[in-house]
């Protein structure tokens, strides 16, 4: 039983994770003592343990083979890197402001806040004017519906936008005709850098960190004497002024990207699309994700990015949705040409089987790794009846898992105490483990279960005869018994085996 | 023998290190392709992976034991933060305008640009000025030599700053009495949250990561349950608008921090502070690091920062001079009682035992990733003659090495790739490895050695009769032979040993 079977209310659901996530130190609202700041999160000590792993098993998947190299590029690039790639110019969401209250407006947040009986007045009274006038009429005839996007659609024209905004009372402060016209708002966090705030000093937190990569091409291929194909993988932070933050950790201004940009030759790019988009889904797979809460969701031609011959996303399938948690790309050769062109420095690959000089295609795998984490944490989570009593698990991959293993004396005397801790002190140096003798062993094992603890080590009684412990699973909740001395193998196996 | 004792110009040897990180991959320039970006560096393949290894020993050693709980806080947090923490009001430089060439200049920057001679004629200029003037004359009739220390004092005090500047010619334009007065310049990045640029919309980039602890210092206890004292742990980048950067990545814009802050009760604090900054400087040596290039470097009583009430930094020995690597020190109660005053948020704990509620005091483990990384690669570099030549070595810690093994084919024939190969496989689910069958065997050594490759494994003609490999190490350059079937377990074992 998955969490968004438990109630009908997406709401809820969400606030229910969110809680959990704070009570048990997964993930902390920014800044929460100051009332928070909007879009980003904090990490709490299990929360920073599973993101961390998140990260480590993509990059082990990732990079622990011969085509693929790391590097870890900074936040703060040359400016003219946004330029080159795009951002200055088209990484915009365009924005109104009410002239009477100063209010400003997102313009498709403004058709949000519309209910259907104020649209469809707004279209109606639009209607009228293009009526009334000779050279709208010709081409804007069918509007009739409220239908979003047709509304947005509308909003977005330049040419209509202004005529149906005049119909559009402000919803702070209830006024007409008080809209100035629509006007791009770039969504880059831009900051200055040396001691004078003037344009040339201007330069951005990068909005995704692709562009390192890109920039790095040929140090990367030179200093690692790479041939095509291979790629190059980077974990880090980008940031996006995002007007509307919404779904806990789905749409932040601060998370952290794992993508990796794969260089191929022109004609074997379909090939290599193809390889990545299978192997990137199967990842997902390999860490135990449920595999029909997942799915490929293909771009349309007519709507790819201006950048891109073939795109996919893949999907989770989160208790408000299908959401993005990674992006496959054949970017084809714009990134490095537009590089060329703004840098010009040359980024051809000398190609020495052909002695052909070109701009290497790139294959673009671009994963969330906070999306990956606010997936792996909502698949995990369950509950059962467990003798008349609910029990809550994050059913987390043992290697995802925060802690590894727990070890509880079973009471806290009768020298249980100094063997347990003598099996914490081995296992510390290897794996992340926490120690607990206190309460129930029952209750020990269930607050396990919600931090999602793959393995709960009891010493008892017969410890004290025979040497062995209990190792119980927290799925099957079986219980084997193990040679103390043998445990950290027996879990190194364990965790090696899945 | 060590880099610095190879040239006795600095710059050399920084270039050197700076060209032999570009050349290996260790570290690119930032945005090279357009020129650079001035203070921000990025991380290449080899690079990448010592920095990780750097970090991941850190947060073994730190939170791989019951009284240290993780974080990863975000880079943007609410602007009050910072005037809690001081950092709006006090983290700046004091700067001046040359009103007519517009320059602008640190003040501290301006007494570096001239000569002893020139500060020896400005301040008998200045000298003369207080003769002349009775009120002046009988604060500051001891002004005569031209010390670095008292030409700084006097631009730094309001009143001298301008009767001295006025004695200053424009290092740029070279006029005279053209200096502004000496603002103060705040080095925190700025950037503006949401769609509208004012001031109710600023946010900082983090200038420390150890804000981030402090305000989740109740939310991390309460999520982990933990008593007094404990810590919490956090490794993540942080921005300074450093006017000079300098020194390769010693003084950069970005850099990466690893804080740890540990919560005592205040009378326990002097024990704590002794026991981490023995613990701090330990984890350099326990991974290699050269201990007569490591000291304490102790602050004297009147010199404290504002929050201090003790503080030791650990200075490593650069080819440019002794540099701070990390910081200890006992904040007291400032910064959670400075954070109650600004949230109206209570930050007590509540001592069960004692039944007292009190602010605790923090000591403060401080280290910076980026200048680990660079002392612990400055220390690994040596050069020896080996048969009459040069071999180059990085010595890293085998656990901070990039790659741990390299396997070598002798010949690309007779069946060894194919053996190689087995054994690169198996050993890359676990390692790092690298495959290399170009070039004779002596040349492939070099190159892992100025990679600082700890083992390379030789597949040769005996392997072929009784599967074993020759494993060469790096420093010694002894070498054994080991069953094939073994070699995973072999270097696991000597990964584990040190």
């Amino acid at each position: 039983m998955v969490i968004e079977k438990q109630s009908k209310n997406q709401n809820d659901v969400v606030e229910k994770i969110v809680s959990l996530a704070k009570r048990r130190g997964f993930v902390f609202q920014s800044s929460e003592i100051y009332g928070g700041l909007n879009g980003c999160w904090d990490y709490g000590p299990l929360g920073v343990e599973l993101l961390k792993n998140v990260k480590e098993e993509w990059w082990k998947f990732m990079t622990y083979r011969e085509d693929v190299e790391g590097l870890d590029a900074s936040i703060l690039m040359h400016p003219r890197v946004w330029q080159a790639s795009g951002h200055v110019e088209n990484f915009t969401d365009p924005m109104v402001d009410c002239k009477q209250c100063k209010a400003r407006f997102r313009v498709d947040v403004l058709g949000d806040m519309l209910n259907e009986k104020k649209k469809q007045k707004a279209l109606e009274a639009l209607q009228q004017k293009i009526k009334d006038d000779e050279t709208l009429k010709n081409t804007y005839q069918s509007i009739s519906s409220a239908s979003e996007d047709l509304f947005l659609g509308l909003l977005e024209n330049s040419e209509m936008s202004k005529l149906l905004l005049d119909e559009i009372n402000c919803p702070q402060c209830g006024n007409k005709n008080t809209f100035t016209s629509a006007r791009q708002f770039n969504l880059m966090f831009k900051t200055f850098i040396g001691p004078v705030e003037d344009a040339g000093a201007v330069v951005y937190l990068r909005p995704e960190t692709a562009q390192g990569i890109f920039v790095n091409f040929l140090n990367v291929q030179s200093a690692s004497r790479q041939k095509l194909p291979f790629g190059i993988a980077q974990i880090g932070k980008a940031f996006r002024n995002e007007i509307n933050t919404k779904n806990f950790l789905f749409r932040t201004r601060e998370f952290e990207q794992m993508e990796m940009q794969f260089f191929v030759k022109p004609s074997e790019d379909k090939k290599w699309y193809d390889y990545w988009k299978q192997q990137r889904l199967e990842w997902f797979y390999s860490l135990g994700m449920t595999k029909e809460k997942l799915r490929y969701h293909d771009h349309p031609k007519n709507k790819l990015a201006h950048y891109a011959k073939e795109a996919t996303d893949i999907e989770y399938e989160f208790p408000f949705g299908w959401g993005e948690i990674e992006g496959i790309h054949n970017r084809t050769n714009f990134d490095l040409s537009r590089h060329e062109e703004y840098s010009g420095k040359s980024l051809k690959y000398f190609d020495e089987e052909s002695k052909e000089k070109f701009v290497p295609y790139i294959i673009e795998t671009s994963a969330g790794a906070s999306r990956s984490f606010m997936a792996f944490f909502v698949d995990a989570y369950y509950e059962e009846e467990v003798n008349g009593e609910t029990r809550s698990v994050l059913k987390f991959h043992p290697r995802l898992a925060p802690i590894k293993a727990a070890i509880f004396p079973l009471v806290n005397k009768d020298g249980m105490p100094e063997i347990a801790r003598k099996i914490e002190q081995d296992l510390r140096r290897s794996i992340k483990v926490f120690y607990d003798d206190k309460g129930a062993v029952g209750r020990r094992y269930r607050r396990q279960d919600e931090a999602g603890t793959p393995f709960c080590i009891t010493v008892d009684t017969q410890t004290l005869t025979d040497q062995t412990v209990t190792v119980r699973e927290r799925d099957s909740m079986e219980q084997v018994r193990v040679s103390s001395d043998k445990i950290l193998s027996y879990l190194l196996d364990k965790l090696n085996s899945f």
